[in-house]
């Protein structure tokens, strides 16, 4: 390796004001990425709701008249707030499609529950 | 289609409680998600200047210790939360390579504006 690292934070070897930048710069990153893992958190809980809503309603896991209503309003907040439009898109497909595997595993669940509860025991 | 749609947040024809309940539950979640948008906007803000900070320093696009760091932490703290550590992992995966993208972008740019310096005109 050309650069060794020497503690968390920023690599060796660099001017101390560009460590510093760097250090403080990553700190940042390190405490919205804490946030983003909380706010995602709170948001598979409501999806969780919402999986056992549709299970016990017989609702489909996806729905795609929501999902496009999603993925519009978040590229326009992406725009506004100067984030790619397109990646906000790519991840909030990658966030829905784990929330379906979820809703699919929920409803999986339910169908082998009411299967047991059905049979023989 | 089984169940039309009659305007944003729930299907039609559910009971009035449970489509309530379900518009409550999309109205969070839809918060959750322009919170989360206007995060990674701060995100990549802070990550254009570390790239831009790593190209004016010769330091490589990508540094796999410090993601290393990101994703144990990361998975650490989606624990605590109870989210999916092996979805947090996933997540930052995406985001870092994003990130990467942008920062040979920058890099990129930068070779080449020396090269236009540096020729004739």
């Amino acid at each position: 390796m050309e650069k060794s690292s020497d503690g968390p934070g920023a690599p060796a070897g660099l001017d101390e004001s560009v460590r510093t930048e760097l250090v403080s710069l990553r700190d940042s990153i390190d405490n919205i990425d804490a946030a983003v893992v909380h706010m995602l958190a709170e948001r598979f809980k409501c999806t969780q709701r919402v999986g056992r809503l549709k299970a016990d309603h017989d609702l489909p896991a996806a729905d795609p008249a929501r999902e496009a209503r999603q993925i519009a309003r978040l590229r326009e907040l992406a725009g506004s707030a100067k984030l790619d439009p397109a990646f906000a898109e790519k991840l909030l497909n990658f966030v829905i499609a784990e929330v379906i595997r979820h809703h699919e595993t929920i409803a999986g669940e339910r169908q082998s529950g009411e299967r047991d509860a059905d049979g023989p025991r």
